[in-house]
């Protein structure tokens, strides 16, 4: 089984490493990470860069295929050096998934039209404007396309694809030792929760708003 | 402000990256990955490589440096290279964290003894036996010793000390921005929570029992 993470210039870093931290230790698997070039990719903040070990073209059939998100989505919406790539892989993968604004991108390769999906909370209108049926669920399964909310859900998407893959028990045993009970110090997580000033600003600021 | 977050080989991802996410936007802050010397360094698995872009000697005084865990930490208890950089820093940092069994390399260098701190839930008799006053909680402070349990605990951590740095709107909006709202699939994420048999297989297997 390979699982393939799909890196690009200025992606988030939680949204890739969540799920490789909850689904590389499934039975007989092994993860690449994937760039249109081999070598390092910067995140969003350019303070961090993950090593692309395979380009595109070196990973024609990854069983599974993972999509970040972050503020590089933008670039990628009409580059078919990734939505190529997407289209291809997912004629054979098992599962084809995002977390946050990686579920864009794999709208823009046509591959969520007219399924149920989630993204980061500010990017649901511009999923929905692409011809997707947006939820705002943590972790969404449509078929073989499981997506993810905001960044951090991509723990709770890998967690929950690694055992609907290897059984409760896998997913139990990765849970506990990534002692994954969390405990967050504020219940600011969500738009519902939020205070409402805070997510006033960052509506009022978003690359999504019309 | 420098944050430094310290790698080695065989560190967890998810421990540095947790922490990474959580602190980067400090106002005025500038992030930096660090390490023996510039490059690559892979994780546990092998299949994730993080860039250091400075070796310890390019970063003598940060004001916060963060120890990730991880199965290389082991190789870590006796490496001057490591210990001696975080004696040295230590001496000017704002704040000293680890996460995991990052703790442990800082228990190594004398910098925990005799002070209350947290660590893996399999580490936390280890972490006794080197003079600390080991605690199960997911989030320690003590002074300006800040600890943070397993894997996952890194964020509840970065986002702990981000409030108590930048204030509860900072970190809200963080917390706001990643969407951590948590929703694991299982509940077991805990020893007190997990199935009793999975607890004992892997206190069976640990490095770190006796």
């Amino acid at each position: 089984m390979q699982i393939a993470i799909a890196l690009y210039e200025r992606f988030t870093a939680l949204d890739a490493i969540g799920p490789y931290q909850t689904l590389k230790d499934l039975p007989g698997a092994e993860t690449v990470f994937v760039a249109e070039q081999t070598g390092p990719v910067r995140d969003e903040s350019g303070t961090l860069a993950l090593v692309a070990d395979k380009s595109f073209a070196d990973v024609p059939r990854p069983d599974i295929v993972v999509v970040p998100g972050g503020p590089g989505q933008s670039d990628q919406m009409e580059n078919e050096q990734l939505l190529g790539w997407l289209r291809t892989v997912d004629a054979t993968t098992t599962w084809t998934t995002s977390v946050c604004t990686g579920s864009l991108a794999l709208a823009a390769a046509g591959l969520l039209t007219g399924r149920r999906a989630t993204s980061h909370w500010l990017a649901l209108p511009m999923l929905d404007r692409l011809g997707v049926r947006s939820t705002g669920e943590r972790v969404v399964f449509d078929g073989k396309y499981v997506t993810g909310a905001g960044v951090s859900a991509g723990i709770d998407m890998g967690l929950t694809l690694a055992g609907r893959i290897a059984g409760d028990e896998h997913a139990q045993s990765v849970q506990l030792l990534t002692e994954y009970d969390p405990q967050p110090p504020y219940d600011a997580g969500s738009p519902e929760k939020a205070p409402a000033h805070l997510v006033a600003r960052f509506r009022d600021r978003s690359r999504f708003e019309q």
